[in-house]
Order: structure tokens, then C-alpha cells, then sequence
């Protein structure tokens, strides 16, 4: 199963990251064996994501320091043959946020692109009102547009909500399961987007090696959700679940 | 009461924040059914207060450029007629805080400013040995000087401590009850300050809303501390109660 | 026992540090009835540092506006008598924490050193392989390595792993005990750092002080394993069993 995989190889994930969600991050990445490590400076990203396994770009707290700072370390792990992740947070939210994430997505070949359907909206232009970094309301044909986004920078895309739905712009499907409660904390997208990057990078066949990350986070938020109805709770339940399902495999899913 | 109603409402709070306590304040937000959107730099942040319901200025973790953004944000905010909280964090600890704290006074109409006593002596130039973000020592007469400051910049003055202090500089009233385990982990007072955003913008009785707001929050400190005696348990313990009582209101105060 | 010390004398601990810990070495240092601030700026650092007992220099999350605070702040201390600690994350990751930490260590007086054996290489020019900010891969002789650091900077050498080692330049010790687990969450070792600067600063024998703390934090990380088989409780297992240590001393370490 994936997450042992990652346990087995330990990838280095190189996160430039918000810092409300960085934490949670790096020891999401820890419950999974991984290693995390941040770094946002434009001293020295190209020489980190150089030994990392996996870059994460995460705008949820953008900067023009941090923004110089990801491009570095997209092109150069674009040289290197290092996959890069976008998880666009807010992207719809502000013209800055916009501009930043078309910016990057002009200069960086990504090999994944994880986001709401809100973010979604704001990267294909579809009407939306985006609530701050929250997926907001408005209507949209996930599947068309996330297989067109995918089409068009030729990177799998993975739009997530009550469900899931992922494509490389020809193959796609659904994933089900999860828990509700995953909304009412902060960062378990932002988790799952790190999560993607060692996934990418921990085998040969990233898709099939993301479908089965996008169902095991959901098994995880499951098992997270059936110890506890406390939000407080839900985030070490998670981290829980994580480090069980990446050392147990399936055996741990049974409630 | 308030938090059943900050559920029902899911108000948009936009924090300018310290990245200590970022991540306690969006699970505190959340706990409570409200949004909470970190974003922090000048180019998006008169964009991102436009489309919130409360804007949250805390100047814990300061420097030129969140500085810039408070301005703007602030401002903005003003011309919209979106409520703005101030926490000034450890505003009497250095000149560059204490300068810092007037200029946002001077250009910001703040709705509400939530401090502690040692904060509430800088901001009303009365000499305090404040150490560090604590409160530190020394006498003040907090219902003579947190009445003087709420008149000075026509806004409500809440004074955080054993008891809480509150005034908009005609009425004024203490709130007890609590725990000091809440003093015992960091960022109670900045989640306070965050919900008091939340709480303002949920109703048209701005100062009820604070009162109860206080009244809860002290309760939500005595479910928490009655679940468990360990320091690290408090913050989780804390969320799970805000949580409960923004569900279940008052039902869930009974121990 | 230097727990029970800290809780007694409370000092203030300036942590000018990463911000994926930072919420974490709060509470830690609080746990112990110590006191934290953060504060990063040029602007405002040597008037914090001159109200604090110890100064931690964390370079996890570096950058250049951080690291022109780090040296004020280092040499403001160094002019008053406060002990500086030294956290050199990821020294051997790149070029520019490599160079920072050497303009470090040759404008400021260090109190200790506290890193794990892939930073201590990064800093006595050994040959390594470091892994972002985990310890990686290569030989390095501990003892002797750490010694002529010791020598060199006239400070006080820890150099963390499955055993402790600590060392002033003229005499040394290992220190044993602990659990593995530690190394499964973020920012242990930080925390550490910072409790150093607390235990520095606590008594007229700070290599005793540190002795002590090395062993109390390993016990404290048997007591939370003992607590917990599972990752995600970890972290709060630990601040409770610190929060215990220093409430209760040694009692508390009956398993």
C-alpha cells in the first residue's frame, strides 16, 4: 500500500509553505515515514529542493519573497526531474493570489495540481465566489474543467471534496469515503498536498500511486473520525490513522 | 447564544497574524463554525478584508512588511465598515511595538481592542515592567484607564486576565470565572481576540455579543481544564469545548 | 532538579526561530513555567533580548531579514550577559545556512551549541550527507569532533541522537535513555534548544544545569512513550510529561 511505501523510501519532501498549516505539515509527513523539510528563501531553495524527492509550492500565505522562492525551486527541480506539487490556496480569493499561481503555472511544469473546487473555478476562470481559502459557492463541471486544466499543463490534477475526483487529462475517477470532519480543521488539504508529493515520487506509476493516496486519506480521515466527534481531537486522530495505515497497511482499517 | 449563532452565520475572519498562534486561531475559528483567512502581505490584503466579516490585526510576530499590510488593511476595512480587532501583543515590550500600536490608533478606527493589563499600560503610557508577551508587573487602575482608552478611540476595550474587564467607555462590566491553565499554553488570548472578530460581526448588539463572547470563552476554559489537569491536553481540550458550545450552546456547560 | 528550577525562576526566553515549531517550543518553554517570545526583527530584537534570561537562535526557516535580527540580537546579548544558544538546523543542507551559521558563530558568542551529528559535521567540515533537517548519513566521530568545537567557540557542545552527547572542551559525558518516537515528530530537537537556554540560565552551573536537562527531557520522552504507541499524541504526551517534571520532579518519572 502507498503510505507504506513512503514509509519505506522516506522521501525528502521540500515544502515552501504557509505558516498556519507548516507544522501539521511536517508531521503529517513524519507520520508517514517522509521527511519534510521547509525552506522559502530564494538564498537557498535551489540547492534544498536539489536533494529533496518531491517539491510542495503552497501559496496560502504568498509573499513576493516566497513567490521569487518558488520559482527558483520550481525550475530548478523541473531540471532536476523533481515532481512539483501546487496546492493553490485562495486562489480565486485575490487578483495577487491569481496572478501568482498563473505566474507559476506559465514558468513551472507541474506534476500535480491539488485544490478545491473554488480553487478550480479561479484556475480555468469560471464565475465564483470564493470564501477566503474555503472552497466557496458557485457551480462548476469538475470533470470537464479538471481534465481541460489537466490537458492543458499536462499534469494530473486531484480536486477534492466530499468526493474526490482526479484525471491526467485522459484517464480520471472518483474517490469516495472520508469524513466531513476533514473541513473543520485547518490543513488537512494543505496535508494532503505534501502527502502527494512523496506519494509521486515513492514508486513508478504515480497515477495508480495517487488514487491509492487519495483513498487511503479518506480511510484515515475515517478512522480518525470514528475515535473521536471532537474537532480538537481530529488533527493528532489523523496523524494517527496516518502513521498506523503506513506501518500496518489495510490491517489498521478495520474499525 | 453567541457561538450557536457564530456557527449559523460561518463569518469570514481575515488574520493578520503572529505565526505562533496562526495555526490555534484558524482551529479556534473553525471550532466555532467560522472561517478564518491568514493572509498577510500588502499586495492582496485590502483585496482579501473586502470579502470578510471581521479583520484581526495582532502584531505578535512584527516587521516592515506586516506592518504595511495592517495599514492597508485596516483602512480598507474602514471604508467598508468592516469591524477591526486589535492585539497588541507585547505592545509595551519594545518602542518598535509600542510605536508601532499607536500608528495603527491614529489611522485605524478599531472596533474592539483586546489586550492584557501589562498591554493595556503601554497603550495608556502608564510604567509597567511588562516581560515580554506576558503581562508582567505593576499597578494600574484597569476600570479608570481601560474607560479612558475606549473614549480616547471610541471603541470597546476588552482587559483580559483572572477577570476580564470590559468597557465602550460608558458602560463597562467584569466577567469572571475560568482557569489560569489558559495562561499556561500560548495563543488563548490571540484565539480570544480572533473570536471577538467572529462574535462582533455575528448580530447587531455588538457589546452583548462581547460580553457573552467573554462569559463563554471563560467556560469554555473551565470544560476544558475539567477534562484534564495536563498542560499539553489544554489547547485540544479547548477547541473541543468551543466546539461543543457553538453545537449544543449551553447543554454542554454542564460538568 | 532543573525542571523544578525553571518553574521556580520563570525566565523570559527570546526564540528568534522557524515558524514550523514555534507554536510548539512556545508551549514547551511554558510547560516548564518558563516564559517564551518570539520576535524577529531587526527593529525591535536587542531591546527584546535585553528583558530576556537566554537568547535562542533557531536558523530552521532562515532568510535575510531573520538572520540580520539574529546577529543584533546575538551581539546585544553577548554586550549584557545573556547566554546565547545556538539551533544551526539543517547547517549542512546548503551553502547559505553553512555560511550564516559560520557569521554566526564568528560574530557571537555562543553559551551552547545544541545540534544532532549531520549539523555537527556541517560545522567541523566533515564530509556528510545531510537529509534537509534530519541528521542523514556519514561517519563522524562524536566525542572528538565535538570537543574541538567546544574548544574553538569556547562554548558548550550537545549533540543529540539515540544518545546524547555533551561536552564543554575540557569535560564530556553521554548521556542515555529516551525513545525513539522523538525523532517521529517536528521540532523535539528545537524545543530542546530552547529549554536549554531556560536550564542555561537557571542556577550558577550551567554544564550541570544542561546535564540535567539532558536527562529529564529523555525521561520526559519515556514517560510520553510510555503514554502512547501512536505518533500524532506524542507531542502534547511530551509537554504534558515536561509540564509534570516540573511540577512534581522526579516523582513524576515512575512510570
Amino acid at each position: 500500500m502507498i503510505f507504506q511505501t513512503i514509509r519505506q523510501q522516506q522521501p525528502l519532501i521540500h515544502c515552501i509553505t504557509n505558516y498556519v498549516v507548516a507544522n501539521f505539515q511536517a508531521n503529517g509527513l513524519l507520520a508517514l515515514g517522509a521527511s519534510p523539510v521547509m525552506a522559502d528563501d530564494s538564498h537557498e531553495v535551489e540547492e534544498m529542493v536539489a536533494i529533496a524527492e518531491a517539491l510542495l509550492i503552497n501559496i496560502g500565505t504568498l509573499n513576493d519573497r516566497t513567490k521569487e522562492a518558488m520559482l527558483l525551486a520550481g525550475k530548478k527541480a523541473n531540471t532536476l526531474g523533481i515532481p512539483v506539487i501546487l496546492d493553490p490556496v485562495g486562489a480565486g480569493a485575490t487578483v495577487y493570489r491569481k496572478e501568482t499561481v498563473h505566474l507559476l503555472l506559465t514558468d513551472i511544469q507541474f506534476a500535480v495540481i491539488r485544490c478545491n473546487k473554488g480553487e478550480l473555478a479561479a484556475l480555468v476562470n469560471v464565475e465564483w465566489q470564493q470564501k477566503g481559502v474555503d472552497s466557496g459557492d458557485g457551480f462548476i463541471d469538475i470533470e470537464t474543467e479538471a481534465t481541460l486544466l489537466a490537458q492543458r499543463y499536462n499534469c494530473i490534477v486531484i480536486v477534492t471534496g466530499e468526493h474526490d475526483f482526479m484525471t491526467d487529462g485522459v484517464q480520471s475517477q472518483w474517490i469516495t469515503g472520508g469524513n466531513s470532519q476533514m473541513t473543520e480543521v485547518t490543513g488537512t488539504g494543505c496535508l494532503l498536498s505534501a502527502i502527494c508529493g512523496a506519494a509521486y515520487s515513492s514508486g513508478e506509476d504515480p497515477y495508480s500511486q495517487l488514487v491509492e493516496t487519495l483513498t487511503y486519506y479518506k480511510k484515515a480521515a475515517e478512522l480518525a473520525s470514528a475515535f473521536t466527534e471532537d474537532i480538537g481531537d481530529i488533527q493528532i486522530a489523523l496523524l494517527n490513522a496516518l502513521h498506523r495505515l503506513s506501518k500496518e497497511g489495510e490491517a489498521s482499517c478495520i474499525l
